[in-house]
């Protein structure tokens, strides 16, 4: 049985007690939550040695980082670097992505290598193998499935929700289809004039989803690529549908998590947010980004964490990051540490903001490092030590004690003064 | 007769109508909005050949770049560096702060050299060329505002709302007062027991401020500095004063801004941005970020560029951008140009969820661009070009057309593809 089926007979597993008590809530709390489907524990039942992390309703925040290669860089030394520097930034879960190189050596390193739960999108290789969109078959797609589940992947992203009919509503768009599973079975099905196998077959996908309790991770395939293409009917539509597949894993006893966009203008996010909790029976909401401009290449991991900080306050439980890179390039290790900081900026002032227990309290005692001019300690609690160390190391402030910002003129200084009633 | 004594008999001056035509509103709307306070164009009547810009409610959010020497680092070459920098950046005005080497001179070559609204904080000079806190005058105060005014600064930070009865306030808190300026004036009240001479002599700033045509940002000297310490008693109580003193000066024709926090989780920033308009006769609202979180030393252009995209968005007018170096030391020239970028995206994210006219054209346009893949119009139409093309240009893809994250298996040529019919 999974771990959705046994949450829902209350049976209180080794994992769910984990979870709990990483998350400082009532063991019991969670298993309803698990058994009502408004949280997932994304951990396959091949994949030993792994910490089970929760996401979903009433737990922190989480992040995952995108990491994989493609056919301009494959080297799974290379990947392994970007799984190291995620992981140490504090991603929550990676995915790999790649779409170069020997794929399966790649995948099964990082599952070897990885502390966190690994996720996959099958359908980039199964294209590539096939070395065509539209030659592929039904069931080229879940043969491809099988491998990865097989491997021990402990969530797959699917694009069960692009149907066919929607071609017509993405021609209005100035962006078209940007999701990139999405825009392969765009073509596949204007090619074979047939509807999307991952739809037709869904319950092919939930059967091996089921064995090897992978959670589905249900893949936005028509999300907005640019402010003007957001909330339109090509998104509301496939939203509608994903909410539909979303209840018939739940009824299986397969964990899901809904994917959303995307770009959205800020005052467009929280609609989003409500509205995928009521269409999708409150299953966690995993959104990319969603960035809030489209003018920022180069920056966009600050542009998503924005909506992110906005999106994960009113109610989405699990963020993507956005590296650097983002529109222009493969992000590389440094674009995966920046990134993963920028996305848990955004998701730790988040879970202050949605009041989830003792989030302020790493701020706080920072607040107190900071009275004190306690560098050591201020470089400790800090999100990335070292590159805080770095500026402040940059230009030394005459006054040991300060910083090169105000120097001897430290309104901390002046406080402390006050304090001691000099 | 002022901007705003001219605006109360609904004149309109040259510099109104080049706002107005600048903003792409109605000159007529413009002169009410000035005439009723909700709107500044901070322009001294000494200061020639400045284009000049306008604040407030229904305009563009505006971006202020703080630069200025310190003990460590006081060379004007270097700060007429920074300030080219924030320009180019796209920094709407620009705030001397300068505490190192001969201030009056860099202040003076930063109002030749600019071509934005220049402001400063006159206190800290007149606290340096004392050498003391305690042991200035209220003749030294005002002396060093009126010097500033007479060389033509377009705005000044007077901190006229740290009242000595506040003192008892700030004692609970964490971080105590880490406004400069309100820290020196605390300190000062402490040991001279007696009242801030900037609120006992208000009519004098009054006075100068009327003569020069200069706008007041009336600061937030007692802001919080951690998130524990927002929206407290000792804030609060500040702005209420805050509120009077715009009144005040609003009567005697003077342009006025108020400054606020600072730290702020994100659940209380539209409480703080609709506290503040009603406190202050909806005067235009500056705000210090303000940071979502206090654990990212190093990132807080990021934890600002959420604080302030969800403050503009809430009605915030005018955001002073946070450097990648705060907390930590005084901001190098890349640290400005990477804290107005990320200022500017939060303004410009907020200015299309606030609904400004036009404010998303230029995302559109880039949408248009991805489309095509034409790379050099995306470019251009980047807030920052050099680093957008560096990071593509740093991996090539195989298909030169596409970048290397998709390489040949990009969504947008997909795209091109299911329009072409192929």
């Amino acid at each position: 049985m999974t771990i959705l089926g046994k949450a829902k007979f209350g049976e209180l597993t080794p994992e769910m007690e984990a979870v709990a008590s990483d998350e400082g809530i009532k063991a019991k709390q969670l298993v309803k939550a698990i058994g009502e489907g408004r949280v997932v524990i994304p951990l396959n039942n091949q994949h030993r040695g792994l910490k089970p992390i929760g996401i979903g309703e009433g737990l922190r925040t989480k992040i995952n980082a995108n990491i994989g290669s493609s056919p301009t860089k494959a080297d799974v030394g290379y990947e392994l670097e970007k799984l190291k520097a995620a992981e140490d930034a504090g991603a929550d879960t990676i995915m790999d992505l790649s779409t170069g190189g020997d794929i399966d050596n790649i995948r099964r390193e990082i599952i070897k290598n990885s502390k966190i739960p690994v996720g996959t999108v099958p359908i980039y290789q199964a294209i590539i193998e096939k070395d065509s969109v539209v030659d592929l078959t039904a069931e080229d797609m879940i043969r491809g499935i099988k491998k990865h589940v097989e491997d021990g992947v402990d969530f797959i992203t699917i694009h069960s929700g692009v149907k066919r009919d929607f071609t017509k509503l993405i021609k209005k768009r100035l962006m078209g289809v940007v999701s990139r599973g999405g825009s392969f079975l765009m073509k596949w099905m204007e090619h074979n004039r047939q509807e999307n196998p991952l739809y037709e077959h869904f319950d092919k996908v939930l059967h091996l989803a089921s064995k090897y309790d992978v959670t589905l991770s249900l893949g936005d395939g028509l999300r907005p690529g640019c402010l003007k293409d957001a909330t339109d009917k090509a998104q509301l539509s496939e939203l509608k549908v994903l909410g539909e597949l979303a209840k018939k894993a739940f009824d299986e006893g397969v964990q899901v998590i809904v994917e959303g966009p995307g770009h959205v203008p800020i005052d467009q996010i929280k609609m989003n947010i409500d509205l995928q909790k009521k269409e999708c029976n409150n299953a966690p909401f995993y959104v990319l980004g969603p960035l809030v401009t489209d003018i920022a290449p180069g920056y966009d991991h600050i542009t998503s964490a924005i909506g992110g900080a906005i999106a994960a306050s009113a109610g989405a439980d699990y963020l993507c990051y956005v590296s650097p890179a983002e529109h222009l390039g493969l992000p590389d290790v440094d674009d995966v540490k920046v990134g993963v900081i920028s996305s848990k900026i955004a998701a730790h002032a988040a879970d202050i903001a949605k009041g989830i227990p003792g989030a302020r309290f790493v701020d706080d005692e920072m607040a107190k490092a900071r009275a004190r001019l306690d560098w050591d300690e201020m470089y400790r609690l800090s999100l990335d030590p070292t590159t805080a160390k770095k500026i402040r190391e940059k230009c030394s402030p005459t006054d040991s004690e300060t910083c090169s910002m105000c120097d001897k003129f430290c309104s901390v200084k002046i406080n402390q003064e006050l304090k001691d009633g000099k």
